[in-house]
């Protein structure tokens, strides 16, 4: 693998390149989907950012004291833009409403387009011209599309891939404030974080975010190993939620919620056709994207229907009280 | 069509009940899914409400000088339970987290649960009880999971399924302040409404929301015909957006989307790579259900991201006008 | 509707035109999908048969002594090319290699082509000619893509949906010596058929086969009802199968084997898990088509794998017993 | 990764076991999907081979001359059962017609079933014994379910996937004197192969064929790079076809006929649309299967309808032309 730079562009398969303590908090400058490269609306994603060489990854991060089959609490505490400025495209043969190569079809390609936006002086809000020559400006939401840890079984995956191992999710929930629990699948657990996001829609539909660099304060507390735990979990101060990936969306969903039902069950003590009630009178889907090889979704409830529950013995409280 | 008593179970075929004024508010009683006879949680709900006797209708209701090819502007003034209770079930072969008829697997069945939800004092939570003795309880979160009207090219349809005509839906959006704009397939439109829902979940996922009759008033406007409308729309007062109707989810959202692009472009005149990148970077998806015939989902955009326009000559504010 | 003319456009809603006698064959012509009037390469397909009016039907046809419930053994002894060309097209926005109003893009959309199809002397092949002036050749294949009965629930679905109650199927099995068994929804059964098809590759994926009218003779047959009959099923000399119709194709694979599994179980006193053996090692997939607004499949096995067993009492051979 | 003895369970990651010349046959022993430890009717498929040891793969085997980016085409030239038996499963979590890991439902799991075929005195029949005491019987088809090359981009992934890089395909036609043609990825191609079935039914509906170890003679041509090369293709005696590989299935038809008519365009020198047309009247839609990671389809032409066309050179008919 041509990995040997200061990113990587796969889950899988590298010497951990940084050991952090689990618990303690630390920081890590990540690139953009381009690598920085894409900066101006004639820029030619494909050819500074040509595939595979897409998504670079900063890591691997090995945590002290992981083992293989541990749950990691990942915790967001801040993302820090690096740039004053992100990048989005859209793409022939890439996003929702195009024929791609996994999905083809025979009709004349869509044309390239590449937007630069730019964030106001109040730095909430990102902004770019329209060729008709109108402001769209949308709102900043910081999260990181990619996290995710060495896949399971050895296999090595392109940073692209969302899968039980977290990676390429796009999910807007992991913001700042957020825990993703991830199972290790080796010790140290090996890290990975990319694919900053400044904004992006529901579904990341023309296939990228508004895409920017940040740099993110982390901390990752490692915890006992969970028999019912599978699938990637979600953490915010109000919800708890589990991640689905699979394509079609159908079966994303039907991991995601069968999982917290099960999830909902196992710390309530509800029976699974109370719990499948609950969820199914509650929950909140909320779709990440569906350009990526598997689409991907996160079912979550509001922690208030749960009662006097802690999920994975508080480790989302203990790593928010994180100065940021 | 034994269609004949005060509800029907069907979209099309029928000669209207009632004749309205556009713009002038009505009330009506829509009965819940199970026609108000599942009443205790020893109740059979395929005894009590045996398919296809299942989501009677209320209609359909004419509004004066409706042509075919209008659009209509269907808003929900104020919807009041006609009960204290609600109803909701898990049933074998029903639900996303079962096979199905149309979707069968060779697993022994799931178990037949019934769940009787009753309005605590507050008049804002319902809650019910669980197997193992602990109270379930969630937020009254109103809508009509039903509203459409007459197919088109004559068809005639069951009332569990949903369409470009609207019908079951199951958007939780369609609640008291939200307007459905719809295309007239006949004269007078012939309005078709029901399944209230208390509370649900999104993807209404066991089958069932909280199930409940309503005493809803609702205003439908006659607006001229539109070029560009094709699949419904929905405005609130923050949100436009427009639904998707189809299976798999994916194919649902990319008529979702597809259509917000073009009706985004439309109002704002942004080109439609524009409208694309804008819909992208701020949408919303909502998935209504995924246990219908066919599934739902809703995308939609802040207003405020649109500038000054106005959607449909401004319908919506002027039926929200009208005192709930 | 304005189904008024010697063909309609919808399954359900009729008096029928004509009633025969159980197990005697009767003859019918069957236009073509585009009622006839697509005769040249440079017509226009959607002035020559607009939307809806594509897919005429012939029928409905009602068989003496049929009650609702009872099962149909629609038997097609022979169809007669009533004309020595057929017609294939494609068009924009259909096909399964183009977007479609149920699955949209935003790509330019493809051109539309006419192909006119001649016999070749022989009779048994259908050759045109190609842009760059090369002779295409295909063997003749004839089969009915539609044959169905009234939709179930008095529901009215347009004359290009496929179902449980059969319909625009398009599954090449069902040509001459097939028969086709589907239950009665109504009194009388209230037969259509229609959608002649000199040639067709498995999926239709231009989203027309090389369509031509017919004069075909049938005979129907009716038969006890079965408690275990649900989706429509295909009998040859040599083989049994079910009819799995859905979105996405792999829904109606499941329909379709869980069908033949319970099919097999039945008929040979295999257990549903020795059935399922059985089937899963030696059934065949051919998928009908996947360009209807609901994709077909066939899911069938040898009748020599299945001991000394008689589909429905034998009824296949009895009419096959009937003179061509 | 424990890849360490005599087979491997990763496409990818391994220095090369052998290297063969280009076009010479050579002979190689493939054990069954079960490592030749399920022996018995009352044995534990997943103790006897617990995930990921499932699938073992013979190889990798390099080819001299091969260079990343050559097409290789490898025939098979004969596989001979190595065992008078073969086993096949039925499990819970697994199969069409089962809830797995990747779509979960909540029903109770189906139960756990082996059956042992073994050969009749003809050898050309395979039978074993129904728990009603009936003998079930199918003919013998042998072919490999998984052939395929080390993954693009430096990925390795589980010997359960298909993919661009061939795998566990499982589509029948990959039988004796059958030519698979694949993209290498790396210098030498590392070929894998493995996953005999002495029969299978269209998509492996249960999850598991017939599985059986076999002595099997291939050789395997290097041929000169082709841009228009993509997915895997499949040539025998009689047809050229294209595999895809995508979930749902309706995605793999997608990838495998619009592969087809790009081919069939360049073969022959018809344009797109006609090249398209003649696909749309004639092709072969034939499932692989439907229970792996991925669902696997072959599009497939009759080589009699392409005129005096010759496939990547004539790789084929060389081939062909090695004694058994």
């Amino acid at each position: 693998m041509s990995d040997s730079g200061d990113f990587v562009f796969h889950f899988g398969g590298h010497a951990p390149k940084r050991t952090v303590a689990s618990g303690k908090p630390f920081t890590v400058f990540t690139e953009d989907c381009f690598s920085g490269k894409l900066t101006s609306t004639d820029g030619k994603p494909r050819e500074v950012a040509p595939f595979p060489k897409v998504n670079p990854l900063t890591g691997p991060i090995a945590v002290e004291g992981v083992k293989a089959g541990d749950i990691m609490a990942v915790h967001l505490v801040s993302l820090q833009p690096a740039r004053d400025w992100g990048v989005a495209t859209i793409s022939p043969n890439f996003g929702l409403l195009s024929g791609t190569r996994g999905a083809p079809n025979l009709q004349p390609e869509q044309e390239e387009r590449v937007w630069i936006w730019r964030f106001e002086p109040d730095g909430r809000t990102l902004a770019t011209k329209a060729a008709n020559g109108a402001r769209l400006a949308v709102p900043f939401r910081p999260f990181h599309g990619t996290l995710g840890v060495a896949p399971a079984h050895d296999e090595v995956r392109l940073g692209v891939n969302p899968g039980d191992f977290g990676g390429n999710l796009d999910i807007p929930d992991l913001g700042p404030g957020a825990t993703l629990y991830v199972r290790a699948n080796r010790d140290g657990g090996h890290l990975y974080i990319g694919d900053g996001h400044y904004a992006q829609g529901d579904g990341e539909i023309a296939g990228t975010a508004i895409e920017g660099a940040f740099n993110t304060t982390l901390a990752v507390e490692r915890l006992a190993p969970d028999a019912g735990f599978d699938w990637p979990r979600l953490e915010t101060d109000s919800h708890v939620g589990v991640v689905g990936v699979a394509r079609p969306l159908d079966d994303a969903v039907r991991i995601a919620v069968a999982g917290l039902v099960c999830w909902v069950s196992g710390m309530t003590g509800l029976d699974l056709a109370d719990a499948h009630q609950l969820v199914s009178q509650a929950c909140t889907l909320r779709i990440g994207n569906m350009v990526n090889p598997a689409f991907t979704v996160l079912c979550s409830i509001s922690k208030d229907l749960l009662g006097e529950v802690s999920a994975h013995g508080g480790a989302h409280a203990r790593l928010r009280g994180i100065p940021g």
